[in-house]
């Protein structure tokens, strides 16, 4: 590399490789076979794009051998490939576990084609055999209807990462690698996703990671030069700002520039070997150091710049399209309507010699197969991207050991999210290497302190002498903490993939930072469901704490209890939603979504104290029913009731239960059936989820004619989504969250969005035929009462103690 | 600064400042005055946490002079102070226009003690004067019941960022400086939130701030240490790392790091009128150069390393304090338990000698109110951060003029977005110094092309040759393009709290990407709609396109219509929704939405081309109606109808249309009614949301008890959370997508979801008693003819012609 101040060119003034690593490790023999198979796979990239029929252009092309509609991304796929064909080198060479990620939108067909080459498709599907036929079957389906996508989706071998939504490969790297000491995760980062936020913070991840213990993270930033219609930010700036960034970053980037294939081979065979040596030569010096000297390395990185569809149509109709935005999809797009498209598609096709490339059964050429590694060291086999393959159950203890005594309903008050950090904290003791806990500097915040006793935080950056006091880091902690909601979930979504188990707490309204990201992995988990291929993977578990309610002092930023309409509109298949009431059914349902596969299961529970209502055998029953009649809070016994009153989450639980206890007060032949939710698809009919009621199951609980005052915990509209075919929805009054807050107690809070006791009741008494009269009084009552409440809050700045220190006491 | 080599010590190690910039500017006299002033706003920031009397200490402290629950953050507050009176100093003395970002959570104290001290909090709240009795008024309603919260809420004066959700300091300061060419925005970021996503890419923004008609940015990274209650990476890696960092941004980092306050003043005040200076210099330079010669310079930056909670008690029971993660919250939280933190919160408070700050009447002493600068030169009353005082409304050119000519309805077609460009385009032309147009490299995908004919892409990075050719990027562009919804999203905010106007679009699929900036954007309109003195802002208009059923060729992860969902939970006085059917109501729609102010507008819109129905003035009419009956498609004139037939959404409308020509043909006698809906909000009652219909004109349109089948573009359970309350609901089928999709054809893809005219059709005659028994052939023939569509679809990669091409044609 000659100078380090340059100025970025236009590719096609790069020519012949420049290089950090000047080494020329190919033989001539080497060289020519590899770009053979390099050939090979370009040619299959196009392939999939263009042709439905003559796979091996056998005969002339003609326009019927052409798909009507061309879909696919030619762009990226040549330098993803290159790599993809010098790591298998490596992997050969050094008998390496090594996996790929693919970056880059839509790089689809540099994995596939590589994924074939080596064997590993046809292994996976029986009808895309090593053959000509087999081979036009797999141009045909790819990016047509009822066959494949152009991204790396889970019907793809190999892939942990579609790149559907850009953004997240850097994370699921690292998350690939923690605890998979012997993996060298290679994950190309293309320079548009390289913008993306989620993307530029990832980097950090090497903070986390310990050479010791984990795997290697190998990332190759693909300077691809542009995105759909833009160059890139990284592709424009000057050399030294490049450098300078991946060093501030933390990493020791590597350089590989050109647009010359020969020496580009040998560019990226010696660049890459290179950090092979680097990654091995840390790990080696870690592994053999005492524990405490232990420091973050400066790991390798790769930045290949490259010309953008590379190898491709160099013009068209007199437009520059190889190196430019014009090679990011289809470059030749009007091969139907122009003749000369067509001349121009077939002399690019053929400028790859598939004559020489496939024998005449239409295999691979015997010289070429030996290229690949074999087994599964094919990175397309690698089980550790069928994590299902290698994953094992965890050791969970008994969750009654930790359950709160409980001898008459809410009576007591328990923090549920301190007892579930006591179960955690022996689930991480029992499961040293494949159970990780991840929150955005929120569990000690969120109570889940327990863990500690059991591992700390991981932390690779610097230490200070005051950190044995209370900072609970460690190089060889287990507890996964930086402020990006992003950089968890995509490491947590990376280690569930490869076969771990994991737990993720974070505040409520936050979580619609990952609002996207759950989506894109609950459609990962949907369509890995219908491959039998790919085995189970351990359900990703969410926690949503600190929730709305008790976040009327963090203010109305910190009140939004919607993520749960966003999992809603996803599939039923995988996902799963609980809103225990107290400590004991958390227990239950955490113990449950642990052993639990192929979901997200998002579990909503508060930090704060709160009142325990079932003893641990009572909550079991109650959580596995899902959702039920409370008889210790009902007065309905042997009739029919005048009212049902509903709670679900805590507090709505909480507030339709002091409300119960006021009509019961007030109204004591007043018969009032105490319902509690916990499952909250219980809701829809079974015919729309699998863990719905049956109609008369739901009018069991929920009567076909009585009123009912259903007390949510979220956006109210939500509960009405869920039962509008109900025969009694028209009785269901629905109270909730309705963006009502400011600076407030928890009980003017609840006052505002009308889910407190005193409002409860009120609704009662106004839906309750008998009551409407009688009640007038006790209305008046009531409302004094609730105004008495915020005239307290407003003057104490606090809840009257009766309120706070409110007991279940009939 | 010794050695750029350093790793980080504690901060307590640092002691005098070190700093890049070694003068000293201040006078002792000046220093003395500085430091007193910035004591002042210590001990207001500490008095808002605890005080609720006694505001100035003129009686020993007791129990019930402290507030019963002690919020607020104390951690960030002294060292976001310190920068924001030493930019005072520079406002004075170079007349700079500045405003301040304060990106640290909970960092309100600082804002508000400062812009209490400059007179501004009076001036706006008058029940706060500058006395004792406004002192301790302010104390008490800090993060008190009926009070302000501790973020910078629309409540502050000076705000345009809330920070309470952490990421967008950054974004929001660049969307404020564009098109502010005198304008210096100051952003403090916190270290934690610098480790997230939307932060960590925002830093690239300079590579889309022109110098010459943009204002200036300067960052000040607050390396305050910790977060809640973790170590921070960026204060945890050595000196030179931060350092490359930085300068692989594209910034020339300073740094200012110590601990004692004599120093620290003298190296703050030096630092940033260094960066004054530099600003104004490459401004300058910038400014008298010819056009061509404008090239992106490296802006400076500060990295401020001071101790967390600066100046509060250095050890509490024992524990380190004082620069450490102990001081993120309240330092001393036992007060009211523990005489002896009551004591040592006296020494505390007393420590910055509150006496001396005040005068008798509770006044700031009158030689430090000589400090600040005065007027809107304060940065508690700069314009900018009350945008509405700024803003002129656009210049827009009558939108009738892009009309596409209807003679005959759905029998042509248009790009609606084409033509949207088209409109854009003029705006973007009238409207040089206050409209922007944002996009994630999507404006050309999207097929907004037009408004390159205005203005081309902003681009300050490097440019190649063959960018003349059609890359569409200049230094002086004002389309604003990078490959990150968050940062675009942010500046976008900023340019709107500024007094500017905007307009974004996104993939469908990828605005969840920003469902939290958008969640706590539309919370910050609904404060500020109640704050009188706050003038209303531009609303923020969002076109969803690229679909989801045109998304049937990108698959899965590009399908998802949910963002509705999210933006429905959010207050209605804030939120519209707005699905156009065809081009000239997105012309209505639009032209509607960027006259608005203080709304989030979501107008759903697909790019590709779709029927014309509405000329111009009916599309007119039709959108201020909001939804209306189609007679021209309609066969139930003068009766009540059968069946309603409803769309809503282009793609869903197209298909309810075709299915109703498919009941016509096989049932001429069937009275249809079609109804299309525009602005979805009119389906809620209209004591739900200013836009409902009132239940007798929603009964005008869906009846009381005919079937009602309603055709949707989103997931169809929204349709019933909208009118769960309607006479007729348990009559309206809703048809949507529900999730079901891969790689399809845009038919393949409507049946798979039903909303395709085949099932539609099916559902009319299930649903319509008169056809149940007659229609059962019928029936049967569509099913066929559905199965037809699907095997052209498998066979071909395409529609069949007639599905392409269908008009209508009655």
């Amino acid at each position: 590399m000659n100078s380090t101040s340059d100025r970025p060119k236009s590719i096609s003034a790069y020519g012949p490789a420049r290089s950090t690593i000047l080494d020329q490790p190919l033989s001539s023999a080497e060289l020519r076979l590899m770009h053979r198979y390099w050939e090979a796979s370009l040619y299959m990239s196009a392939g999939m794009i263009y042709l439905r029929d003559n796979p091996l252009l056998r005969e002339p092309l003609k326009p019927e051998h052409i798909k009507r509609r061309l879909l696919g991304h030619w762009g990226s796929d040549p330098g993803m490939s290159l790599i993809y064909i010098h790591l298998n080198r490596l992997i050969k060479k050094y008998d390496l576990d090594a996996i790929f990620l693919a970056g880059p939108g839509h790089g689809a067909p540099a994995l596939i084609s590589n994924a074939y080459l080596e064997g590993g498709y046809s292994e996976i599907y029986s009808d895309i055999e090593e053959s000509a036929e087999g081979l036009g079957r797999l141009f045909k389906q790819f990016s047509f209807p009822g066959g494949i996508g152009s991204h790396c989706t889970p019907e793809t071998p190999g892939s942990i990462h579609e790149g559907g939504e850009l953004g997240y490969s850097i994370s699921h790297a690292y998350g690939a690698a923690f605890d998979n000491p012997e993996l060298i995760v290679t994950v190309m980062v293309g320079d548009g996703e390289a913008e993306t936020g989620p993307l530029a913070t990832a980097w950090h991840s090497n903070k986390f990671l310990n050479p010791v213990r984990d795997g290697a993270v190998l990332p190759v930033l693909h300077l691809n030069g542009y995105k759909i219609a833009n160059p890139t930010i990284l592709a424009r700036i000057p050399h030294d700002e490049i450098e300078h960034l991946f060093r501030g970053y933390g990493y020791e980037p590597y350089f590989v520039e050109g647009s010359d294939p020969e020496t580009m081979h040998q560019a990226v065979a010696a660049t890459l070997e290179h950090c092979v040596q680097v990654i091995r030569h840390i790990q080696n010096e870690a592994r053999s150091a005492a524990p405490e000297k232990v420091t973050r390395p400066r790991w390798p990185m790769v930045v290949l710049r490259s010309p953008k569809g590379w190898t491709g149509p160099k013009e068209v109709d007199g437009h520059k399209v190889e190196g430019f935005w014009r090679a990011h999809q289809v470059p030749l797009a009007e091969v139907h309507e122009k003749p000369e498209h067509l001349a121009q598609l077939e002399a690019w096709l053929r400028s790859y010699k598939p004559e020489e490339l496939f024998d005449k059964e239409g295999r691979l050429d015997s010289e070429l197969r030996a290229l690949p590694p074999g087994g599964t060291r094919r990175m397309s086999l690698n089980p550790h991207t069928n994590g299902g393959l290698l994953r094992k159950s965890l050791r969970i203890p008994d969750f009654r050991n930790y359950a709160v005594k409980v001898e008459r309903p809410g009576t007591i008050s328990a923090g549920p999210t301190e007892i579930l950090g006591q179960f955690l904290r022996d689930i991480a003791r029992d499961n040293v290497h494949n159970f990780r806990v991840f929150s955005p500097d929120e569990n000690a915040s969120n109570r889940l302190t327990a863990i500690y006793e059991a591992t700390k935080k991981v932390w690779m950056g610097e230490y200070f002498p005051e950190d044995a006091d209370g900072t609970e880091i460690t190089p060889d902690g287990r507890v996964m903490e930086m402020l990006s909601e992003h950089t968890l979930e995509g490491w947590l979504e990376g280690y569930l993939l490869t076969g771990r188990h994991g737990f993720f707490s974070t505040y409520e309204a936050f979580v619609h930072v990952i609002d996207s990201m759950f989506n894109q992995h609950a459609k990962w988990l949907e369509k890995s469901r219908e491959l039998a291929w790919r085995a189970d993977v351990s359900s990703l578990n969410l926690l949503i704490t600190s929730t709305v309610w008790r976040q009327d002092h963090n203010g109305f930023t910190h009140q939004d209890p919607g993520f749960l309409d966003v999992v809603a509109n996803k599939s039923p298949e995988v996902t799963r939603i609980y809103l225990p009431p107290d400590a004991n059914c958390l227990l239950s349902v955490a113990d449950h979504c642990l052993r639990s596969h192929d979901y997200v299961n998002v579990i909503v529970s508060d930090k704060q104290p709160h009142l325990c209502y079932l003893d641990m055998e009572s909550a079991v029953r109650h959580c596995t029913k899902g959702a039920g009649i409370w008889q210790w809070a009902s007065s309905d016994q042997d009739s029919e009731p005048d009212l049902v009153m509903a709670g679900c989450g805590d507090v709505a639980t909480m507030e339709a239960l002091a409300a119960t206890e006021i009509l019961r007060q007030h109204f004591p032949d007043l018969k009032v059936r105490f319902v509690n939710v916990v499952d909250l698809f219980r809701l829809l009919p079974d015919t729309e989820h699998p863990h719905g009621f049956s109609d008369p199951d739901f009018d069991a609980l929920f009567t076909t004619d009585r009123p009912v005052i259903f007390n949510f915990h979220a956006y109210p509209w939500l509960i009405h989504r869920l039962t509008y075919r109900r025969t009694n929805h028209h009785n269901i009054h629905v109270r909730g969250y309705k963006e009502k807050g400011n600076i407030n107690t928890p009980m003017e809070l609840a006052i505002q969005n009308q889910v407190d006791r005193f409002s409860l009741a009120m609704d009662a008494i106004d839906r309750v035929p008998s009551l409407k009269l009688r009640g007038a009084h006790t209305r008046d009552t009531l409302k004094n009462e609730q105004l008495e409440c915020r005239r307290y809050a407003y003057a104490e700045g606090i809840d009257a103690p009766d309120i706070v220190n409110w007991k279940w006491s009939i």
